[in-house]
């Protein structure tokens, strides 16, 4: 959304991405190049993430910015989860609830008076980079997947950010996959994001560990299963657990399950899966590959989709946003 | 597909849905009227509807309706089921294996010499006439679900009928709803059409028959429960049958469980639905809209897609398969 208009920016312009624990800000150069970077933690507390204190944490990434490369008056996108809407607002979002009715625009606007604000869900700006500057150039047809706590997406169709009747297109996370599933906070069971996420990892690592399964995992977490997130379990898996492997195939073949969903509906030729859990490396992206060439329809008589990471790794959506920035839009 | 260029024809165009039972055919005026309307059944065997004789009995539609209209050379649409790839081949249909690497261009196209000749997947065509003409009208992001002995899918994102990036996109029947679900022609378990379609609805009324909850029906159906056919218990439910109207409300239940799925991911404002399934009537579509309602994410929150019966009944996809030899394509 482009609340005014005029020529694209002739220097760099921000992207800022609200993440679960970070907002992370970026300088894109008018090449594409990234020019600076800041940071500061998300806002914690049971209702420290509405609206005003994010919208600070978003302010004092741009002053950061503007310190580090000296300019002003950038424009500025900003990436925020869940179902945003056309206008800014934040319609829904499982894991936020106390956020529902959050005007993004309102909010971090108003704290950056003077500037050309464009607001949009995190996902949408993410497909946005990979496709124009990342690892799906050239493909027409693009759906992103980051996999972070949950599970965003951003779809492209015949070269454009495709975001839906009222801007909630991409909620890929939400299909639900096993309606015997585990409950999910969006209010259903069984949603893919319960399965192929961090969220997901975490608890088949628990589930392993409570098992027996991952005696070495726990003791680096601390000794107790129920402290085993999905970082040990990576990290055990890259110095060659064989337990903590199996984990991580599990959640690599739930993520390749999803993808055959999704190749089903939108054919694209591409997916490029980002966010922190892809960090687990080839082992986790293999297993994705593998378990969606065996389940996708006609898949020995059918062009396979490549399934590739992100290229801009953890700052997708940062750098997407700064790219909107320019476009005024999703381009 | 349109093998050739050259403008909009004048007179009419006609349009042919390659169904499971029968080859029907529609003659369209310049103005969108059906002005003619001619169908053959579908040749049986278990090889015949390979190729050619399918070919012989799309050229007999057209012979008929040339006939009845008194012209000839008309420009023809033809809507064939399954994976058909952008040059018209059959890639993969799992209710059709022994058609896999059929050339529908080439057959049906030699028979129909002097002609422009279009091919696309059936329910591409069919959400093509029901967004131009039909139930979709006005609306920019359409889902068009096909029930008939399997599911269909036609995807308008946009304005525009998407057909993904080898041409399979909409193959929504295909999705996995429940990895322990029946088996399925495809070669997965659990995919949405094994629980949502024609076929689906007969498998729930021979569970039901067999556990004898719908003996009036079995009645109706010969005395044999195995016997049992979707037909049997829409007649059955229409007519007042309690444990028939239960079935039926469970398939429409399903029906909406999918479209939930897809709201996730496309965001239409409207789904339309279309194919025998939904001459059950407004216990099914109710039940759909239900659930959809009750499972989509935000449901309270998200303005809501309309859920539509197809206003061209079993006549959407020749319908569209007659404007697309219109407009020489997908538009």
């Amino acid at each position: 959304m482009s609340p005014d208009g005029g020529p694209p920016p002739a220097g760099a312009t921000y992207g800022v991405d609200i993440g679960g624990t970070k907002v992370l800000g970026v300088a894109l150069g008018p090449d594409g190049d990234v020019v600076g970077e800041a940071r500061v933690p998300t806002p914690t507390g049971s209702r420290a993430i509405v609206g005003s204190h994010v919208a600070v944490a978003v302010a004092e990434v741009v002053t950061q910015l503007d310190a580090a490369l000296g300019i002003e008056a950038a424009p500025v996108g900003v990436g925020a989860p869940g179902m945003v809407d056309r206008t800014g607002r934040l319609c829904f979002a499982p894991n936020l609830p106390q956020a529902h009715g959050v005007d993004w625009h309102e909010l971090v606007g108003g704290r950056l008076p003077g500037r050309r604000v464009v607001i949009e869900n995190d996902a949408n700006f993410a497909v946005l980079a990979e496709h124009r500057l990342g690892s799906a150039r050239g493909h027409d047809d693009v759906v992103m997947v980051t996999l972070g706590t949950g599970i965003g997406g951003g779809i492209v169709i015949d070269g454009k950010v495709q975001v839906g009747s009222a801007g909630f297109a991409g909620e890929i996370g939400h299909m639900v996959v096993d309606p015997n599933g585990p409950p999910c906070p969006c209010g259903r069971s069984g949603c893919w994001e319960r399965f192929a996420s961090g969220a997901g990892l975490g608890l088949q690592a628990r589930e392993a560990a409570l098992a027996g399964q991952l005696d070495e995992v726990v003791r680096h977490a601390g000794g107790d299963a129920e402290s085993v997130r999905g970082e040990h379990v990576s990290a055990a898996a890259a110095a060659g657990d064989p337990a903590a492997r199996q984990v991580i195939e599990a959640v690599g073949s739930w993520i390749g399950f999803g993808l055959a969903n999704l190749a089903c509906v939108l054919d694209p030729s591409c997916f490029v899966l980002g966010g922190g859990v892809v960090l687990a490396g080839d082992l986790l992206v293999d297993a994705a590959r593998a378990t969606f060439t065996d389940l996708v329809e006609g898949g020995r008589r059918r062009p396979l989709a490549a399934i590739v990471p992100a290229a801009f790794g953890e700052r997708s959506g940062a750098v997407g946003a700064a790219l909107g920035a320019r476009l005024g839009g999703l381009g």
